[in-house]
């Protein structure tokens, strides 16, 4: 079974030392959320997260969830619902919520590390509060004042749990299919129709009610996004005072079988003229929708880090206590029978490039997180508005990598156990199958990168990139004669200078030739990727130096952003060649030859 | 559930037209094996992969092997053992074992298209066939003459499977460090006692006996690999006459829980005891373990090109079905409610990619089956050994690179279907799982890595990579005026010098520290697949213009050629750069300072 510990001096690197967060929160107004308070909470959700729910992590994964097709009950693996009860009583639900609605009122930034752990202890289990932050925050700024007194209340507090019921049968990437009905009600609420899938967490066991937010067509609704609304549907009915009332129309039609995260419900969720009440104004629910699908594509991205961060943790500690064969410059340990495989190049290979992806993207994401903190509470309006243009930006980005690294990290992890890595026992295997979902739900990669390209940089003009290209430029001149990063700033300032020049050179051409945009999305954004992890690279070690960390701390910070330059930031170089091949190579070929 | 049609068209194509098998068989005096004849038992192959194998491969998956602790008894899925005998029957077993042992003397090129197939139908059920190969060319190139009486003929008609028992424990790189103790017996044989692990196919219900290769230590045999012998080692007793007498101290301990290939009993091996014979020479049981290990290696080649070529058709098929969103250029299908996927960008980039590794991939790895034939029956000496260079030297690439793309191309073909490719009745995931083994066992892609480096360049001084650049030069020169490769050749040329400088690089290096030899070792692995992909591409594209196959046919070869150099042989900038960067980024760092 793999192991789990939070990595909590890192956390505190990256978030503190890093990207600076305490100066921030206080000049964001959180006077609360000082460096002590916040690493006493990281320290208690820790505690959580490798006592309570690390060792849920493989039952989950064997028992799965089962689901009666008599009642339509879903039933979640032993000790879920135990360690649901304890997440509730510790008041994690609401830790970054509004007070108003009985929240912690924490900084989103805090919520990052925190949901780090949850998803590196068990992914499965972190689906089911999950998605209440998505139907939290739609409901926050498109509800109306009573549904936000409704519901609020009881998501914040983990007595409810909310879902995100988007995807149809015909349609996931494109909702403008979407045939669900909602049709007007005497009372001004409604009767929804229609069939969604893939719903995360859409039945379970642990609450007694489950809050529903659906994407619907109302009558005479214009065809395409422009006619989708967004409604709130309660399992259980709830009136306009709060009181809640008998089942509703909503029953779980089945549960998917699937390669990973067994011990999360995926849901077909039938609707059969269920009760439920419009969000906002009618017809534009894909507003609603963005607003639930921008925080649910950060908490991905934070699902990829964190189980990289698992898998690299115990691809360590096997490959210190694996002996097999003498390292090529002589043994290491000749009292023993072999050296422990750490030794050998390509094992070290392995795990730096895991330790690269992991440490790099945990600084990347929690700058992300309070990117969100900046757009909402900077007292500056131009402020917010770069912190919101920035975070607009880097979302597609820090999902994507995040995940796509994700998807590698613990293929790395599972190949330096060998053969051992294959079987279940190990764990490893799980943490793999895990990860592959990371890169197709709330979003795949490719939607990432059509989001990147085609609206954040051609609809959008690279309003975000600019804010990035300005604090890389920034650095650069402040360090300009900082021996630390001597070695890193001139290939830094090369690589944004480029990223500069790619992103106009797409721009030109798919004036010409819309096609450019898909033909570039994807490599564009993993550049883009793997520049801004430069960028945050060369930060950590500068970061390090001027921490009171060991010496130790330091030189690892800047091995490994020297291993980062020297061996991935390379990739920026296939990718580049990937965007300037233009569409021509993907476009020529008849769809109808593509067979061998 | 995911569906397979072998793909004859360009398996003849790879195998006559590109690698020019005809005239070769011909020339090196398989008088029979012309075009027609292989094209037919090619044809009669397809149907009982796809007609007998495929569909099993869900049940496989599903059901998976189970051991019966009490008897120490294995059974295969459902069909599984009716599929064997139709084998059997079919006298696939024996396609291109020698006539002498009841084999069909086909040249070993043939076995591999159909080995091609069988992985693709079915990796599970091929494991149990696979393994007879290696124990049958371990006899026959290192046993006794009765050995090969007694023990050959059943092999090669497949009335008794084979086993390489090689891993325990505690070493399975590090075959020095294995333990099993063979003690001599009065009559000649000898005592073989031991636990071998991960032992494929080591217990089953497909036949009445099982014939295992067991790697032991003699009595005060030197430590080290210097000190291992190696042993046929059956289920049942086998005399020297070949009498079949009652079991041996064989026993299945146990079978492994494993991520994939659930329908291939992967088995803990107890031997106590158990009646063996020394096979060759006293502790130079190496040598026959690189005899089968090397068959292994390219057969598991076949194993990840097979997967990646089923995952492709899958995700072609469901790209030409799945309906969602429009064309970026505008509309392609106005009449229905969205277009397909296909039209998109970056969902055939995925596909390309897909199909640029497996058919260059296929042209790989049937051109290294010709050069078994070539080392075997060459009439000129300097020919055989020329062809023995280059085969070692393309087995680790073959190996390594077509089961790195099939861990690739089932992720992208599973991609393809969006969410859908997460859930099990598709049976995407399956491919994934499935193909995840590959770069594991029979050596994990950084072994390979090291053999490539280490041995195929270092100790025999790249003779392999002579010949290969030998090659490029000569189609270089002989199609510098051909149109048809004019965007390629410049490109394949400067590939090809780069190839040589960054080898001499290494060496130079390497002379001073050895380990820059491990830490050139997987970026040179990789770079090698990929220029060689470049030069089976360009010769591809020279094949199917001279071929008389139809425009559409040669277009394609066209385009994923140009989409081969423009989009996915850039990945060798990256791996250059990690062969340039040397070992100082990989070693500095002390193992003790790995964590976060």
């Amino acid at each position: 079974m793999s192991q789990y510990k939070a990595p909590l001096r890192d956390m505190q690197f990256a978030l503190f030392d890093v990207v600076g967060a305490e100066a921030e929160f206080a000049r964001l107004g959180f006077s609360d959320a000082n460096r002590e308070l916040v690493e006493a909470v990281l320290e208690e959700s820790a505690r959580f997260a490798e006592n309570v729910l690390a060792p849920l992590n493989e039952v989950g994964d064997r028992e799965g969830c089962t689901h009666d097709k008599a009642t339509g009950t879903v039933t979640t693996p032993t000790g879920f619902k135990q360690a649901y009860q304890q997440y509730v009583e510790g008041g994690w639900t609401g830790l970054v919520s509004a007070v108003e609605y009985g929240g912690q009122g924490l900084p989103q930034a805090v919520g990052f590390p925190q949901k780090e752990m949850i998803d590196a202890a068990n992914l499965a289990w972190g689906n089911f509060p999950l998605l209440s932050h998505g139907a939290t925050e739609a409901l926050l700024h498109h509800g109306e004042d009573w549904q936000r007194e409704v519901f609020l209340k009881p998501l914040t507090e983990g007595r409810w749990t909310g879902t995100m019921c988007l995807t149809e049968p015909h349609c996931g990437t494109d909702l403008g299919m979407l045939k669900t009905r909602a049709e007007p009600n005497e009372d001004g609420s409604y009767a929804i129709t229609g069939t969604k899938i893939f719903i995360t967490a859409g039945e379970h066991d642990l609450t007694d009610n489950i809050v529903h937010l659906v994407l619907a067509r109302l009558p005479d609704a214009p065809a395409g996004t422009k006619g989708i609304s967004l409604f709130v549907v309660p399992k259980k009915r709830v009136a306009r005072d709060g009181t809640v009332g008998d089942a509703n129309e909503v029953r779980c039609g089945s549960i998917e079988h699937k390669m990973g995260i067994h011990g999360s419900a995926t849901c077909v969720i039938n609707f059969d003229g269920a009760q439920g009440y419009l969000v906002g104004q009618p017809n534009k629910g894909m507003s609603g929708m963005f607003t639930m699908m921008n925080a649910a594509r950060l908490a991905v991205g934070l699902q990829g880090l964190g189980l990289s961060d698992r898998a690299l943790q115990n691809a360590l500690a096997y490959s210190r206590e694996r002996l097999q064969m003498r390292s090529l410059s002589g043994p290491k340990f000749p009292e023993k029978p072999a050296d422990p495989i750490i030794v050998h190049p390509d094992v070290r290979r392995m795990l730096l490039t895991c330790k690269a992806l992991v440490e790099g993207g945990r600084v990347m994401s929690y700058h992300a997180g309070l990117l969100i903190d900046t757009a909402q509470h900077a007292s500056d309006e131009g402020e917010r508005q770069q912190a919101d243009a920035l975070v607009g930006f880097m979302t597609p980005i820090v999902k994507a990598c995040l995940t796509e690294w994700g998807v590698e990290c613990t293929y790395h992890a599972l190949q330096c156990y060998g053969g051992h890595g294959y079987i279940a026992e190990h764990g490893m295997e799980q943490l793999a199958r895990d990860a592959r979902i990371t890169t197709l739900y709330e979003g795949t990669t490719g939607i990432q990168a059509l989001d990147l390209m085609g609206r954040k940089v051609m609809q959008l003009q690279g309003a975000g990139l600019k804010v990035f290209l300005g604090m890389v430029g920034a650095f650069c001149k402040e360090h300009a004669g900082n021996p630390a990063v001597a070695g890193l700033l001139g290939t830094l300032q090369e690589k944004a200078a480029e990223w500069q020049q790619l992103t106009r050179q797409v721009a030109e051409r798919a004036a010409a030739n819309p096609e450019e945009i898909g033909a570039a999305a994807y490599d564009y954004l993993m550049y883009s990727g793997y520049v801004a992890l430069a960028y945050w690279w060369a930060r950590s070690v500068v970061a390090a130096e001027a921490s009171s960390h060991p010496e130790a701390f330091k030189a690892a910070k800047r091995e490994t952003a020297r291993f980062y330059f020297d061996r991935i930031l390379p990739r920026t170089l296939a990718h580049a060649a990937g965007i300037t091949a233009g569409a021509g190579s993907l476009m020529t070929l008849d769809a109808a030859h593509f067979d061998a």
